[in-house]
């Protein structure tokens, strides 16, 4: 024995197997390449320090030391079915072995046969399917459609939201991630939506909350000048932005305002679209037709780059005969449409869709509720299959948040603590703001999520460090 | 034998083995998919047949009829490698089994390594890579970062260009597809570049041009106001809109000029990038070091969608301290990442910049100056490496192009034919307006290019058939 011999670092695969992973020197290898060469998103690149990842398998992933994460935010609210996913990788090496990539202006059997699937679960409808390579480019081109279909040129979309990083996308955007962005596309307002536990309308139950919403939102239409609004494009449950679950009958009202004014309805799904709250589209929860949806993410867990927009027979009719100006080299990429096939596939044979809807009212709704009982630092809890939001709070009676609206550095310490009291008992927590996301893997075990939950619980202890008396 | 006794049709892979192609039914099934559901780029839809892909193997593809195409398109300018290269899918395959994807704020071995692999190659100080999903994404995120470092707005890109369908990408693009796309981002304005065949500045000669161009385009800098100028885009050699290979000293004037004037200088190497002209970059041909540039397609041959910005340690250095304003779900994806890795093995082990020369120099260049001298219909073939461009002329003298700018229907029926001659004669080429390009994967053998070229010869009679007298 020596005092250089040490336990090698493993993870485990879904069969159970022990495997090794790569040593010290390939840790240094890519953190070496990483700082050296890579840029990072949304970034401050001397002030990051990204972790080395070596190993997923399903709702975990490993680093280079070997400490295990169970993922709360399934990556970027993509991995819906887990990481490594046996049909999916199957898929992935079946088609890249077979024909890996053809251009867009070719028919291909697996682009087809998604565009078909995804048809087949949108509403009413929507029966045609334009794909990207994401979703930025997916809202980018949902409202070129618009444009062109409605000839008008502004668009409406919400404050807290976000639709992208690209120069349409971005503008669309309501989070501070558009600030530093602007002027981008000038022809963008904004306008509120519901969001009961902070009513911009001074609403006190959710019947008022919708009745105020619309209200809003028509006021803003007739302010903006309808003729010349193209588009509403909404989240239909606000992703990062707070879970936001639309109150009962808000998004039917927005459907009616659109019918009403000539204006083109957008839902944004491509965090919520592909089973997060336990529906091939959100829309379908709430019974709304909207004219076009876009996806990316949940369509193949992000296992390959895609994003699409499905389209409403009405839409599709107008480019019969004019030309759709918009495209790109990847737009139904063999490949990432294989992993999309597959992913119809398992989302069958699994009933992830039920899974979801079983695992979000059986185990977390009421975990999270007997959390907000328990935890001072908790004002709501509230979400949808497996997408649910804790808002934390620095007084529950004020409901005055945890941390500032777009916190960094100090303002943001208590956030931080209750990430590092996460990430130390094992646990990848999705946060924002003043709260913390629940958005695991749409395949995790019920003994995973349950320790998860366990892991929130005793982190918020942490929070309930920073409530006020 | 009975009456139903067909030929099974069939393709070639590239061990020589010939293999059974999907029936009739499989072709059916893929036309309705399409045809009912699938939307396409840049097409209006019910004017399009697209044509049923069921097989690729290096520089040719096969229908379901068994028809096979030569490829002299490489898809759409991005097929580098050709179809099903086993390096290109092995590495697919390899890291779809060993870790599909992790987000890109985490380190990931093979993202690190293909930027420092992108960094060895870049010129100058350029050593820092921004992955995206495709070649519009890395022109939009390329403009952000100028903007973000100059404080400026206004971006300067020539007419016959283009740089992408998203807004920023199509506003920058100065071809027909902008036209339906605007107004977009006002802050866009063109001028024109270098093409000495149709000069704009009635040049006699190459040197002339180049001094007259610069000087246009130090004009449009005075007129625009300098202080209002983040960049100059400029694809290294036009792709789509002509092949033009920039004369003597352009690019050196033009980063003169950017550097006068405080002006930051993006490549656009998203179609020559990664070998299409015989250098990693386009423009170490020439021996300019832009500030950025831009890339996708040929980084992976289109495999995986992948695309990015490379960076210069000065711009990089703006965003130590200070956020960049972007991002996506996809960026430094590992799968595509893992293609582009191969990439550089491949090109490294089989010499495929030095065969880009040597087929270009010795076989494309004297083959196409031969079919100039021998068909009145060739007003003038240009290019280098494997990317050429033949553009034809109703009238040599008057150098009247054979069919209109933008033409479309009858009046672009003269192409249409030439087109047409191609595919019947087993071809797929890429035409637009009046010129026919050569741009076959960079793997092709020489037989292949031989027999492409003499296909293109025999198609010229087609075009001599509508010349003048």
């Amino acid at each position: 024995m020596t005092d250089t011999l040490i336990d090698t670092a493993t993870y485990v695969d879904r069969s159970g197997t022990r495997h090794p992973l790569p040593d010290a020197a390939a840790e240094a290898q890519v953190r070496g390449d990483d700082r050296g060469h890579v840029f990072h998103s949304w970034s401050a690149q001397a002030l990051i320090d990204p972790l080395p990842i070596a190993a997923g398998e399903g709702s975990t992933f490993w680093d280079y030391a070997g400490n295990a994460y169970l993922d709360f935010s399934s990556q970027l609210v993509n991995l819906n079915l887990g990481h490594q996913h046996p049909d999916l990788v199957a898929a992935i090496q079946e088609q890249a072995g077979r024909l890996a990539t053809i251009q867009p202006s070719m028919a291909s059997d697996v682009r087809g046969e998604l565009a078909r699937r995804i048809a087949e679960v949108a509403p009413g409808d929507l029966d045609k399917v334009f794909f990207t390579n994401g979703g930025a480019d997916a809202n980018e081109y949902a409202v070129r459609m618009a444009r062109a279909v409605t000839g008008r040129r502004k668009v409406l979309s919400m404050y807290r939201s976000y639709h992208g990083g690209t120069a349409t996308a971005i503008s669309l955007t309501g989070d501070p991630r558009r600030w530093a962005n602007e002027p981008s596309d000038g022809s963008v307002a904004h306008f509120l939506g519901p969001y009961p536990y902070r009513s911009s309308f001074h609403a006190s139950n959710e019947a008022e909350e919708t009745e105020r919403a619309l209200a809003h939102l028509e006021q803003v239409i007739t302010l903006e000048g309808a003729s010349t609004i193209a588009a509403i494009i909404i989240e239909t449950v606000v992703g990062t932005n707070g879970v936001l679950v639309p109150p009962p009958g808000y998004l039917q009202g927005v459907r009616e305002l659109a019918d009403r004014y000539g204006i083109v309805y957008i839902a944004d799904e491509v965090m919520v679209g592909f089973g997060r709250v336990g529906e091939w589209f959100a829309v379908n929860h709430f019974g709304v037709t909207p004219d076009l949806i876009t996806f990316a993410k949940g369509v193949n867990s992000g296992y390959v780059p895609l994003g699409g927009v499905v389209i409403s027979q009405r839409i599709a009719a107008h480019f019969d005969t004019v030309s759709f100006q918009g495209g790109l080299t990847y737009s139904g990429h063999p490949l990432a449409c294989a992993a999309g096939v597959a992913t119809f596939e398992v989302f069958e044979r699994d009933g992830i869709l039920e899974r979801v809807r079983d695992l979000g009212t059986r185990v977390v709704e009421p975990r999270l509720r007997a959390m907000a009982e328990r935890h001072p630092s908790v004002g709501e809890v509230r979400g949808l299959g497996l997408f649910w939001a804790i808002e934390l709070v620095a007084d529950a009676a004020t409901r005055a948040p945890l941390v500032p609206f777009n916190a960094s550095g100090a303002d943001a310490a208590p956030m931080a603590a209750v990430a590092a009291a996460c990430k130390q008992a094992g646990l990848w927590p999705f946060l924002h703001f003043n709260r913390m996301h629940v958005a695991p893997p749409l395949v995790i075990t019920e003994d995973e999520l349950v320790r998860g939950l366990d892991v929130i619980d005793e982190a918020l202890d942490v929070a309930d460090g920073y409530v006020a008396g």
